[in-house]
């Protein structure tokens, strides 16, 4: 499938899915508009669509029909929106889609409840198979979205115990089982499944599925780390090196930190222990206090040299703990130096190749059509990509 | 029934959800223990079990068996504890249960994923309920909760959009619309028709039971009301004033809000719109900003008594507008001049004998039992419980 075709299967999955939101949000005015307006924010930034289509392929190239899926697909959509809200809270990233997350953009509060609420709703489409797929097909996949959900915290939990016990000694293995718990279960295994299920496979088939989606994911999120290092702010859509400022763990980091010296090892480990830059203290109070420093050099109590010292060390951060550019340019240089960015490539390219075989020995029954076309279009997309 | 047997019923009900909690939580090794031991810190804190207990109440009063019920009622006490942890985190809640809340104990992120994680959880007893009372009666379980869980989150957002506009001429219908909402359905409306539809009843009784169980969501939110401001701090596991610090509508402040002249309502409003106090400043920054205050004082550039004023302006927040003990104080003072408290156990009354009515309706078929017994003692109960 040509790249023209893919990107074309991808916007009319997406496109599907979001008609399918929309028509799930309430339109009376007793509804909370702002809730049910703030649900759409995200699904209508420029995303890929990858889960709908993935989830729409899976069900179509085995012979189901679109209209036995396409709720199911939107629900997936609305899953992955209401986790990056989430997520983008939990990692304190800036950057959403080229445009600020929305706890940034609404506060805290309003994006959790905004997070809730899209799960709540993705509840509905799922209850309501059951009228297009009957019990038995709408259960399995109701147990599939379950158990994808419950991953989905557990990848997350895993993350966030490494945060916050400040572990670096992550293996290749580790970083994969927390990949595949986060992300990939709900962004690759269980939309292909559920498409599966929808069409009514049986499970000697989803085996082989599933492992084509599981490889994937590993591939898909490694090449996503190393985007993070090549591309400028503008076209990617998030924050230039951005992973390396939260902290993040990366494969190349983790690679990196084990090549390292160990006198290099403590020095990256110094910088990675370091918070991101935030604005150290609120405006008010900043605004208050330099009032208050002006008073004093006013009244006589503080010197104008004393003065710059404190304004600066109070209003500009520069007191806090934080990671500096030349921090990040640290661990870029350690990554350049052990040929980490080469050693994530490698690995991209292993995990995909590895999921080609699953698929191809998945698809072997099959007759051929455009939708198993995507999916072995995928296999080179998640590679090729630049966003 | 007795206030001991009432307390009776309600203890076996929390232990009854708590050990199914348990039993839903995976117990191999590979599963992430920091998420699953978070998940029952909420629930191990003293609850009053109410939601369980009008569950099970609900199901046997028309003759369902317990077991029939049980992971239902459950569920119910995971959703509510899942809620609870991002309320708290949507209200800046500081004490829950008498602890500080677990967003203040581990941080909002990992608190974020632990509610997620509840709510994760509690779809699969949803869907085993196939099992144990058929597909019908599952299926109309499962669309209860998702209704319940829509609202909830429609409610939330109605108070967070009140206190974003700044808004405070909210009616009491506005007030009463959002209690139904944010926590009338999770805690009364639907542990009483999932209790109902688990023992097999029929529609119309099912609009009598929730009836009853709406008006008596209103009396216990507006009692609730009450209590934070008649409670010392140990007994009631809320901060006292807690809601008035926080800023939050409740129906005596709307009250006095609405008796008070037009420059009361002026004063009373440029209080509320205060942030609550917090320590203003990062503890790693005002470390660094105390030694660089120390060296200024020591080079001879900032007097000591300039370092003083420094020093209590930047590390006790007496720069930040936020709200003092005074401020609550002329709040509290609105609320009495103008008899909104007594205004408030008038309506409290009113709502719990409007259910009293519902529920005589609703029992009139029903044979004696503890169950019935324990419904209409939670009449009672509601307005004379101390927490």
């Amino acid at each position: 499938m040509s790249e023209g075709d893919l990107k074309g299967y991808l916007a009319e999955a997406r496109e599907l899915a979001l008609g399918e939101i929309r028509s799930l949000i309430p339109r009376d005015q007793q509804a909370q508009r702002s809730l049910y307006d703030l649900m759409l924010d995200y699904p209508l930034r420029d995303a890929k669509g990858l889960r709908p289509a993935l989830c729409i392929a899976a069900c179509r190239a085995q012979g189901g029909q679109l209209q036995a899926v396409a709720p199911t697909a939107a629900v997936l959509e609305l899953y992955h929106n209401a986790f990056l809200i989430h997520d983008d809270i939990e990692d304190q990233s800036e950057l959403r889609r080229g445009q600020p997350t929305l706890h940034l953009q609404h506060g805290v509060p309003i994006a959790v409840n905004v997070g809730d609420a899209m799960l709540a709703l993705a509840l509905q489409p799922l209850l309501d198979n059951t009228r297009l797929l009957g019990l038995g097909r709408s259960l399995r996949i109701l147990q599939s979205v379950a158990h994808m959900v419950t991953l989905s915290v557990e990848g997350q939990a895993l993350e966030l115990d490494w945060i916050a016990a400040r572990k670096w000694d992550v293996s290749d293995a580790d970083y994969c089982e927390m990949v595949v718990k986060k992300t990939g279960w709900y962004s690759f295994i269980t939309p292909v499944l559920v498409g599966a299920i929808a069409a009514g496979t049986t499970s000697p088939d989803l085996a082989r599925l599933a492992d084509f989606a599981r490889s994937l994911s590993v591939g898909f999120q490694i090449q996503d780390d190393i985007l993070n290092l090549e591309q400028g702010r503008g076209e990617y859509g998030k924050e230039f090196a951005g992973d390396l400022w939260e902290g993040k763990r990366t494969l190349m980091l983790l690679h990196a930190l084990r090549q390292a010296t160990a006198e290099e090892r403590r020095a990256a480990e110094a910088v990675l222990s370091k918070a991101r830059p935030r604005s150290p203290i609120a405006p008010e109070v900043g605004a208050g206090l330099a009032s208050c420093i002006d008073r004093l050099v006013a009244e006589g109590q503080l010197s104008p040299r004393g003065r710059e010292a404190l304004r600066s060390a109070a209003l500009q951060g520069a007191l806090q703990e934080a990671k500096q550019a030349s921090d990040v340019d640290q661990l870029l240089e350690l990554i350049r130096k052990y040929g980490s960015m080469q050693y994530a490539r490698e690995h991209a390219q292993s995990w995909v190749e590895r999921a080609a075989v699953a698929l191809r020995e998945w698809a072997a029954p099959l007759e051929d059509s455009q939708h198993l076309r995507f999916l072995f279009g995928v296999l080179n997309y998640v590679l090729a990509r630049t966003r």
